[in-house]
């Protein structure tokens, strides 16, 4: 059975994605579509709008056959990782291609870039090492090392969308057998953009307009049933969870602080002092933001805090990964059938006492994810893949 | 000048309190009357129904002439210790008395008791091991141990009060110079009362008052300011702290829980479980409570969890322990600068970076008590001693 991949966060899931999906489908040929999606919490740093089980069920009725949840290990990191993560999962599933949005560049030769990324490693690093201190931002460094070594044209780092569409070649060509990749022009709302088009728009503009209450403008970009679910279903905001980070910070000790994965340079004293002095997360990171640490930087780090992540258990997952299955179709799980005995990592469809422990920081998120709201249901224990037929 | 200690938390401020701060200027002859009072959690592992700055300046307007804080290490303790912290201050200020309410036995010689304990610790202490685990209540064990050894007739350790006095009275009779004893006995409300008396209630009643909303019930048991204090400023309970307790015993790992001052015996699972199901801290406590541990027990072990206690902080303050002045009234303050020379322990009016290491377990725990409500105010920096005339 022929099968597209697609890696995705659905925070909330919109027209855009459901175009992504079909399109997905129609490019690759496939006879069956994978997103595999961050939990409870994004890439970003934040809590998803959403919770994973509502967002894989929306997935299911517009386009999708079968959602994978990518671990907290792989989702909240930056895009390399996220990445690696992500094709991984698609890789021990076989997958046959990947389909993934960019903002522009979908004439690039994704393929040939992967390949030599792969094979000048070493020269890349070195460039990067050499201006890593100057003073300019990731994407300006980045463009800074392929100008001087990449053979074939320019490349675009300053859109989010297209640097994941880079790490997702790069990673892919590691493979034995890389999957086929099928960039796909993204329809008129850019990543960035705050404005709600005709039938299209970003999902930080959706988001925002959940949280100002004004849900009949986003009417027309959002499929009917994720409408209603944003009507009906508890939806949080890093807000909701303020209250937990600010108590984390100022009841741990400046070395329990340094404990926690991505802590450096001194940086908890800055947090700690700026949250003694915040009564809003938004507050918290103005006054925590440095020209070092970028918002999103700041704010995986929150989240890293609030989850009280530590070093091993970003290791752990990466040495011991696994397929959780949040749903699927008819097809889906037809698929799931097909491969069951080759897959290259343990399938997880149920949370039981045996996998409690490898999935321990997925299953810690998800209850602190819970206490965003006292109607968001239990994620991990007792929870079954959704089927949708 | 002649000086009276009274040993208080003050939870909140009631016409008990009043009278037994002019009894003990009564009793002892005494012209100051020295409050040694709980900060913002309190012995029985509970925060403050109302801040300790309010509550300070509630009692110098009711007969107390100086307010030390009791710091969180000795306060948040059973009984010995945290009679220890008590009488320790005192002594540091040359106190020439000590006034303790008791609800039975003022006629015992606490003096002898003192002495006694003293002088014959290691057979109390081996009677105690020896029926350690025989699963009597501690309050029935002491009974036993002393009706075995003490001479002068029972001791009852039935009540909480009357076992605070014999605290009392063993550590004072420690020192040099100890101090004259004078029981109290308490007017009508016991320690355990839930009625409201003619004008006296105990503070448990009057706290069950203010939660549920019936203030005016209350009206003839506390002075009028205390009475439009409970009023208009914020007032809180466990219940306020409970999402904070709930998120810090889901966020932590066993070893990290383990790290947390007398987390013992496995408790710390039994405690993670509990919270995974409950919604209220009334319902954790149910949930968690054993025949080991009793009620206070374990409310006390919710505080040190919330607070982050380690056993080395509690060492510190009990190695190099400090008089943090909470306010004075015109008296309360010339006696100060009449003992300021030959005090025992460091004195403080002022909470700057320099006592800020010495004192860091109570500037957090007071940082920590303010977010139960947004209305609480800095607790720590920029705060002066009360004065009231």
């Amino acid at each position: 059975m022929k099968s597209c991949g697609i890696i995705v966060e659905y925070n909330p899931f919109h027209n855009g994605h459901q175009y992504h999906a079909k399109m997905a489908r129609e490019l690759s040929e496939a006879q069956v579509v994978i997103a595999v999606m961050s939990g409870n919490f994004l890439q970003r740093g934040e809590p998803a709008i959403i919770d994973k089980w509502t967002r894989a069920k929306e997935a299911l009725s517009h386009g999708v056959d079968l959602v994978i949840e990518l671990p907290f290990a792989y989702a909240v990191q930056s895009a390399d990782y996220f990445a690696a993560g992500g094709i991984k999962l698609l890789q021990a599933l076989q997958c046959d291609a990947l389909c993934f949005g960019t903002d522009n560049q979908v004439e690039m030769n994704y393929e040939q870039f992967g390949s030599f990324v792969n094979e000048h490693q070493t020269e890349i690093n070195h460039a990067y090492q050499e201006i890593k201190n100057n003073g300019m931002s990731y994407p300006q460094q980045m463009t800074e090392v392929f100008r001087k070594l990449y053979p074939n044209g320019t490349l675009d780092f300053s859109s989010p969308n297209h640097i994941l569409g880079l790490s997702y070649a790069k990673e892919n060509a590691t493979y034995e057998k890389p999957m086929l990749l099928y960039p796909l022009k993204r329809e008129q709302a850019g990543y960035h953009d705050t404005k709600i088009y005709q039938q299209f728009a970003s999902a930080t503009a959706i988001r925002k307009a959940v949280f100002s209450g004004e849900l009949s403008q986003i009417k027309q970009v959002l499929p009917m049933r994720v409408m209603k679910d944003l009507e009906e279903s508890p939806t949080v905001s890093w807000e909701a969870y303020w209250p937990l980070l600010k108590y984390k910070l100022l009841s741990s000790s400046l070395p329990e602080l340094r404990e926690i994965y991505q802590m450096k340079e001194g940086i908890e004293y800055r947090l700690q002092e700026a949250a003694k002095v915040s009564d809003s997360f938004q507050q918290f990171m103005e006054k925590a933001k440095t020209k070092r640490y970028t918002w999103t930087r700041l704010q995986r780090l929150a989240t890293y805090i609030l989850v009280n992540v530590k070093q091993y258990e970003i290791e752990n997952v990466r040495q011991n990964s696994y397929i959780q299955v949040l749903g699927f179709t008819e097809q889906g799980q037809r698929f799931l059938k097909e491969k069951k005995k080759n897959l290259k990592l343990p399938l997880i469809t149920k949370i039981s006492k045996n996998v409690s422990t490898q999935l321990a920081l997925d299953i810690r998120s998800n209850q602190l994810y819970q206490l965003g709201s006292d109607r968001i249901l239990e994620q991990s224990f007792g929870r079954f893949p959704i089927r949708v037929s």
